[in-house]
């Protein structure tokens, strides 16, 4: 007998995936932007000289999230330091309330306004757009407008004279923290831009030159791969509330990159999940160690915190019984919170898989390592999984209907 | 042949159900939190006659999720009427640079510090105090101290003469917005508590006289039950930034109200997730449309925001397509978002089990429908699930190992 399959041809061979990886390198933008130029930008920023106090992205979803992910890490940091020159602000929802609450936050007049959209069409950002230029006069010198280069919203740039950069046409929203989406408004803020593409350089020719972390990656995605009905759900618990913006970034990487219809036309998809230690030990802890099966948990640990604020040396009436907690320092504490939590699960929950990712410091440079890190993680799972990791379809049915309920409005 | 069986006996008819939680109104204190009297709280809190412009809770978990949902709900909305009296901030996190930030933002002089912890010995809420008490003075002018009667914190509180406030014993941290917990620091911010609870007996009077809401929840929990296996995730889509604290709230309540060992020894467990829109629709909307079937999704919509921020009725040259958009009212344009993406789940995924809350307004008596409707799904829930919704064991293992770390360093 003969048995002739009509299958996709697929291999999941390390060698394979990572060939597939090495190739889609020629198509996929995101991968050189670690390997890219800044001088132009940064001397053309610099020439700007723009003197606003404040930054006020308008955007949404991955115009927005890369840069709020690497200003909500390092923000406190840099404040300590006093070299954050320019505080950020988001203009992402359409909720009206919070929409004139986050204008309130503003002085309109000494507000740099920049607005991001890879489409230029983007209907939340030019809805904002609009509202915000009809309450302060948007020109040259308070708009910079960032899009891919042929869009018309660039065209109206140029039809204005506003200063513009450009998305490339092959990094997509979710991968463009570091093109000019993220590099712009973090230079004018004060970021060290070069020690961001440091990092991301670091992860990708450690990865590409197959050193320490190729085994990593490749086993991290093959685990995510093969166990995906069991542990449908990959959770990050992040042991700093400085990752928060961190953690709503890779919600979106991983649940907009990897939830697709794969090539055989079934639905795929691995849920993420962002949580933030200690508070999150209070609220999402209990459902990992007695829920059901269903989660892998990745811990991330901030190794030097360089902040040496400690529990004060006081004992506290009737409370005595708590002075172990005297004279540590809150770095150390946080830390072995982390520890303590991961000790937990680990012993006494062999069912959940658990990994660990260590950050040396609060640095551009280390962000950049996770960031990157991350994008080529979404990328192998991807491979294994058989889809397209890089588009997006099942948005654009809701835009349709909406696009429809508002023109039988008018 | 005879076959005995030694399982526990358990019912699932809808009668029995509703008798348990009918039973459960004995012993669990949350149920009667809707029917207290406010008027000795508000005397009291009136005759204390708190100067301060701010108020800092320490607290973690159900000591400040409820509280949070609220004032993030109301907030703005009190603002633009000019009745918010004191703004809330909140101290959670053991993370240094995160708790320098909170402090940089106070007027440490011009606070009103309020320390909630139901043990009376949370870690986290203890050490924060530490410190804070290293930096300011802190005395009944200036602190109050919300815990249970019997607490070390409340010994330490009388010692002190400090002005304590009660957690009832019966009431979990996660169930408990409707306490002390969240009245005292919201009624001091200028809140109408009197409409919280108002709302929330609505509620309980509908479902326990069995009004039309006691179908809805008794589906509802039923079917989550019954298809648990399958859609494992419980998605929460609440268009409105102003509900990002009720979503953080409700993954708390979800989580670890429902995430247990069961009577037969079995691991059970809902996962919740809390997205926001439009902001998600660019996030995680594409893993709900493509991705694997194992999510359910709830949206919640404010059906009107009172407000009438209009998208103003400019033509952009080149982005003249986008009219359409022109002179739409904005809490008109989220609510069409919502629509749009709800027929297009509605229409085109018909294995995605959806369903629509829908909040009439922004005010105190319709949190406290949601917030007590979601309290009366999760006990419902639990007892399809067999499980104590109540306690919270498997956080324990975590705290004793910390406790060992710590002490070890001395």
């Amino acid at each position: 007998m003969q048995n002739t399959l009509y299958y996709p041809k697929v291999s999941l061979k390390d060698e394979d995936i990572f060939n597939a990886i090495k190739q889609e390198r020629d198509s996929i933008g995101y991968y050189s932007l670690a390997f890219c130029e800044t001088q132009e930008l940064k001397s053309k920023l610099d020439s700007l000289n723009f003197k606003q106090n404040k930054i006020a992205i308008i955007g949404i979803g991955g115009s927005t999230l890369g840069t709020y992910a690497i200003y909500n890490f390092l923000k406190y940091h840099k404040q300590n330091n006093q070299t954050l020159k320019k505080e950020i602000l988001f203009f992402e929802s359409t909720d009206p309330v919070n929409l004139n609450g986050t204008i309130s936050q503003l002085d309109l007049e000494d507000t740099l306004f920049i607005i991001i959209s890879k489409s230029g069409t983007t209907i939340e950002t030019i809805s904002i757009f609009k509202y915000l230029s009809s309450i302060v006069d948007m020109n040259k010198d308070n708009l910079l407008v960032i899009t891919e280069y042929d869009s018309k919203l660039n065209s109206f740039a140029k039809t204005n004279n506003l200063i513009t950069f450009e998305i490339p046409k092959n990094v997509g929203g979710r991968f463009s923290v570091l093109s000019n989406v993220g590099l712009v408004p973090l230079y004018l803020a004060g970021f060290d831009i070069d020690e961001l593409l440091r990092g991301a350089r670091y992860i990708s020719t450690s990865f590409f030159e197959q050193n320490s972390l190729y085994d990593t990656i490749l086993k991290k995605a093959r685990t995510y791969y093969e166990y995906k009905d069991i542990y449908n759900i990959n959770a990050v618990f992040s042991y700093s509330q400085l990752l928060e913006g961190f953690n709503k970034w890779y919600v979106q990487l991983w649940g907009e990159s990897l939830g697709k219809i794969d090539i055989n036309n079934a639905n795929q998809g691995l849920t993420p999940i962002g949580l933030l230690g200690p508070v999150d030990q209070h609220s999402f802890l209990q459902l990992i160690v007695e829920g059901k099966r269903d989660k892998s948990v990745t811990f991330i640990k901030i190794k030097d915190f360089k902040d040496d604020t400690k529990i004060s040396s006081i004992s506290l009436e009737a409370l005595e019984e708590l002075d172990y907690i005297n004279n540590i320092d809150f770095k150390e504490l946080i830390n072995l919170q982390a520890d303590a939590t991961i000790a937990s699960v680990k012993e006494y929950q062999k069912d959940i898989p658990i990994d660990i990712i260590e950050i040396e410091e609060i640095s551009e440079y280390e962000i950049g390592k996770l960031l990157f890190y991350y994008e080529l993680l979404t990328s192998v799972v991807g491979q294994f999984l058989r889809i397209d990791t890089y588009n997006q379809p099942g948005v654009e049915g809701g835009k349709i209907i909406l696009k429809e309920l508002l023109k039988s409005k008018k």
